[in-house]
């Protein structure tokens, strides 16, 4: 038998496409021949405020120490986040990123032969994660592109193993209400884990912020997925964590790399998570921001779909050439043709300086 | 049917052990009431010397740049290693450190039923990710602790898959040469993937160095891999890096996170590579370390075998409870009975008053 060198792989993991991020500022720079302080990059969901001043202290001092291996167990961090959110620390799993945490969900509890579920146009890694492990992906159609969970329920059969909700969603900016998650959790069987991904819960008002930290006691097979990369402005530093049962997060550290949570990371998200002003700052400059851009999309007379988050997805005419335009005048947002919305561009919400210059090229476009 | 939580995951996942890291000093400094100051930590195979001053001086200035994601394709860092190392861009594979890259080869190519092949005492991670992904770990039994190649060739099946071969090998610092080397793989069936795991090849002579990135275009199922957290001391930071065929890497890349590398990983070891003078001096530094701690070890009378790497395992009777006596004299080295070498301890190579201290407190305790 002569294998081909790409038959070396399952045809599962040949049957992935990868992951396509926001265009990184210097990439678009080498290919426009632009300079990078003329680039916007509104793309990747980032906090234009950077980060907390006070986890920018923490690193200034902690960058010295790293020729040591990082804590594999985030004792400080992880006394941080138990504080915060009123959970043990047994519940916790840190991930490099939420990415991870949704990765670990995958590979600790997903087999070939299980089923996935999750929502059209919801967040990409859903299905790379499922697939990668060699499960099935199990879509169900949005309803004017928010999550249909009542369709959720119907979709469960005896291979369901586990069920990803993201709430708000990417890049639909939607938000299931409290109420309805409730009652879905209390359909869900208890077999079926549902992984409810909360990367974008800071920018929600104090009415609309999650409760499910809360729901955990009573559901055991509830895992809460958050992130640092958003509104704690983290991003390039990779830390997110997982709340759950703490025999599930048993599991999932199983799988888990030793070291996955660089020391950095670890320093400047436990910093982060006690400045509080700097979230409230994210907050208000993101519901400023959010007001700008949604106004100035109507002024163009451009529909968009109303979002929780901080991005908003908007329809327009030829959406990849006004997506190319906007690259070459150095305005980086981001298609999303490859979540079944290729009228959709998604433009995060930035500093009002970085939202004018978008809504202004994006004007000129739209005119010529 | 009613399942306990626990059994949500596959038994192979519930049957891993997770990996035992070194103590980290801030966790013996809390259980024993200690000074950090005054621990020393031999533990973790580090460099001693921390790391480039220039990759330091980058940091100083990257980590205002953090609310950025990364760049997924670590364009930079890409150029850097293709230019280094002589080979294309296409054929490298960047990890949260090399630990990602053996999980990767794992997840990318190992499937339920497939074998795995590793030496008795090899590097933990081996097993681990095999297990993860449900396939079946082949032990072939180490000869005076060293990969025994012919037992390797004879131990292949019709369901093995790839073969894990650390070279030198943690934690007994054994070393393969190369004329071995490269007729163990001019055996190996082209079918079956070798990943030679290189972390410490920067500890290596001139004489002893790896030719294996040379053997890329012979070997078509060659991985190789590479770590910036030994000699570059860039542990903290997570990065490493595989060097395979193109077909490979793709295949590889498609199971990898789009973010793995954090940022601040990126500046750091591309300017790293290039500092050529820090390395040779964490050689040196390491040889006269080695030669002083084998030397305090025949003072003592204790037998160790002679290491390749920057640490070395050595014989001494109830390891356990000196390991304990050392701890509580904050020092800290690396117990190794879960890798079948109970009567051994490994201890990393630090600097010189680190080694004495070390050699000190040993004495003390072998006497007492």
């Amino acid at each position: 038998m002569s294998l081909s060198l790409s038959e070396l792989a399952p045809a599962n993991i040949r049957a992935i496409a990868p992951y396509q991020g926001g265009k990184p500022i210097s990439e678009l720079a080498r290919e426009m021949g632009l300079n990078e302080a003329d680039i916007v990059k509104l793309a990747s969901n980032e906090n234009p405020l950077g980060m907390s001043p006070k986890a920018q202290m923490a690193l200034e001092e902690a960058i010295y120490e790293i020729a040591r291996y990082p804590d594999g167990n985030s004792f400080a961090l992880r006394d941080a986040v138990s504080r915060k959110y009123g959970v043990q620390s047994a519940q916790i799993v840190f991930g490099n990123g939420s990415n991870d945490i949704l990765e670990l969900a995958a590979r600790a509890f997903l087999t070939a032969g299980d089923e996935a579920i999750y929502s059209q146009h919801a967040f990409a890694v859903y299905p790379l994660v499922t697939q990668a492990v060699g499960a099935t992906g199990v879509v169900v159609p949005a309803v004017e592109f928010a999550h249909d969970l009542p369709g959720f329920l119907k979709a469960i059969t005896p291979k369901t193993k586990l069920i990803f909700v993201a709430n708000p969603n990417n890049p639909t900016g939607t938000l299931i209400n409290k109420t309805d998650l409730k009652t879905f959790l209390q359909q869900v069987p208890k077999h079926v884990l549902v992984v409810l991904d909360e990367a974008y819960d800071e920018y929600l008002s104090s009415v609309d912020k999650s409760e499910a930290i809360a729901w955990l006691t009573e559901f055991e097979n509830l895992i809460i997925s958050r992130t640092f990369s958003k509104a704690y402005g983290l991003a390039g530093l990779r830390v997110g964590f997982g709340l759950m049962h703490a025999t599930l997060a048993d599991l999932m550290n199983r799988v888990r790399q030793p070291f996955n949570v660089n020391s950095l990371a670890q320093v400047a998200a436990t910093v982060s998570l006690q400045d509080e002003d700097f979230v409230a700052r994210s907050y208000a400059a993101n519901q400023a921001g959010m007001a700008q851009i949604t106004q100035g999309l109507e002024q163009l007379g451009l529909s968009y779909i109303p979002s929780y988050g901080n991005f908003v997805s908007f329809k327009v005419t030829n959406a990849s050439a006004v997506n190319q335009a906007l690259l070459k005048s150095g305005v980086i947002v981001r298609p999303v043709a490859n979540y079944e919305m290729p009228d959709y561009l998604r433009v995060s919400i930035g500093l009002f300086g970085e939202n004018a210059r978008f809504l202004e090229v994006l004007e000129n476009i739209l005119k010529s």
